[in-house]
């Protein structure tokens, strides 16, 4: 069985890349072209696209419009940098700059042209694997949820966040076309609200029950009884099974755990950083201090106010009850 | 020693109550002239003015604008159920409703005019008591915390919360005098912002060291070493010491007792509704779904989403590590 999904963050022009750009949503579905390496890495800088998966794939199209626009081979490697500089806390980001650099294979002495056409067939691999990937992630993680399933989710993993159907909210998608999936509880997400702005929006194009939460009342509701399991994506997962996840991910473990409540994580394979044994080892990215400071615009705190904005956090691995890849359903420590 | 604040939330003007619009701050400083009890009612409904000290004393001062404006005793009765319907959580504002009734002596046949005088002397009997009650704590609860203390508060309990210059965060200004208080991370408090909005405004105002976190950044800070001690509010205080405080601060609880930090409650002993046994006897408000899908009139999930919007969560009270009374440090179970 396939699922699907209405939701198309992205594609691919001939020569430029189309992102949706997701700081304008719900209002408004506004899509931007991308024709050069800069509009790339400022449209993942800026959050108009995110998502660990899909921030490896629009880096990877990145790479195709870099050896469009290049002047030569050393300029191509620049830019290759300058997209890994843009975030630092994603490991898809650099896995699929990797695999870019090996299709380019840049010491072979081959003209831009060619590298360009080999560039763009990695690009549309990575960026259907990922779909393929996030089909299997579905297919093998709505058997851990029971019937009449509600969920808890945090931030956006779904078709927002990927090249597919989403990874956390793939698997809730395919227990819904299973008939299994009563409700899912969306986290807002502050300080960018990807969960009441995106989660929200696409649950609701799609058709799936959701209801929005403030962070805050993610405890309340877990004691109230009313939900059966967390499911949230990751931004990097360590050999140990520490993740890095969107900021408040860490929290909403540690509640799973004190209400005994089942807490999974789904992430294609290719989240998992071999060289990282433990999760004091993943960066972390801070962002500016005025996005606590503002809400949607608005801004809230009194002129001047000081904040502390850590976009992740680290949750250990021992509080996850499993990781659902595209490989099936994991367990600590990994390795290749 | 007496500690001061420059934030005064209310005051009686001769025959009006002159109170600090809360719902305009930080951005602006208004001042509400209320002269009928429906003014009175409005304010609290709307939260105009908030914190479950201050509503008590507020509807004291509604009794008598209730007996200015009242034609007969009988209605000067409904009045009063008027005032006791506006809010259902905080147990302070039926605690001062009683004095008045009270103080009223409705069934001795005084005239208006003499039981507006009673009320008077009532309403400013609660104010200032209520202030002293702040003084109280402050004193009560400052040795609690550690020399160099980093606190974390949530909502704001501060001197827009009371007659004074709060529970919670009086303790912590005691501590500030002291020279004993290094941060106050104040929770910004989803989704009405009581912390981002009021408590740093009153902490900037006051020149207390703070710093804004969103809600769901709670947990890591606990984990990075950076909390000593989690420093609460209370809306209501059964027997057991299971309280009803502001949606958020149970997860706060259930998150510093994992990270093994002392969770403590600053409230007036009026606070303790002697009546309940449990936490589950307390009734909780839920307020319009609206409040989570916007902020200052910024709507940012898509039309027609649903939320879930408890003002209130009850905290099981051996999460509690002490109450900070104005009778001093308590532990459940309480009695007169």
């Amino acid at each position: 069985m396939t699922y699907t999904t209405t939701v198309t963050p992205l594609h691919w022009q001939g020569d430029a890349l189309r992102i949706l750009d997701q700081r304008a949503l719900p209002a408004d579905e506004v899509y931007l072209t991308c024709t050069s390496v800069e509009d790339v890495a400022q449209a993942i800088r800026t959050l108009a696209v995110r998502g660990a998966p899909l921030i490896g794939i629009v880096a990877a199209y990145g790479m195709v419009i870099a050896a469009q626009t290049a002047a030569d081979v050393a300029q191509l490697s620049a830019y290759s940098d300058e997209l890994a500089g843009t975030r630092p806390t994603a490991v898809n980001l650099f896995w699929a700059l990797g695999r870019c650099r090996r299709a380019a294979a840049l010491s072979s002495g081959r003209s831009l042209s060619d590298i360009r056409a080999a560039l763009l067939v990695e690009a549309l691999a990575i960026h259907t694997e990922d779909a393929a990937s996030c089909q299997a992630m579905a297919a093998a993680g709505a058997p851990l949820l029971p019937e009449g399933a509600r969920v808890l989710s945090h931030c956006n993993a779904g078709a927002l966040a990927t090249g597919g159907i989403g990874t956390s909210l793939g698997v809730m998608r395919a227990a819904h076309a299973a008939g299994r999936l009563a409700m899912v509880w969306v986290d807002e997400t502050r300080p960018l609200l990807q969960g009441a702005r995106l989660t929200a929006w696409e649950l609701m194009r799609d058709g799936l029950p959701y209801r929005v939460i403030c962070d805050n009342m993610a405890a309340s509701l877990m004691a109230s009884g009313q939900v059966d399991a967390v499911l949230v994506g990751a931004d990097r997962i360590t050999r140990s099974g520490d993740f890095a996840n969107k900021i408040g991910t860490y929290g909403l473990a540690v509640l799973a755990r004190a209400h005994d409540l089942p807490f999974y994580v789904a992430a294609p394979f290719s989240t998992i950083d071999l060289q990282l044994r433990e999760g004091g080892e993943i960066p972390v990215e801070f962002r500016a201090e005025e996005e606590v400071c503002r809400y949607g615009g608005h801004v809230v705190t009194p002129a001047g106010a000081t904040a502390w904005n850590p976009a992740f956090d680290v949750t250990p691995g021992h509080l996850v009850r499993a990781f659902i890849t595209d490989r099936g359903v994991l367990l600590p420590p990994f390795s290749e």
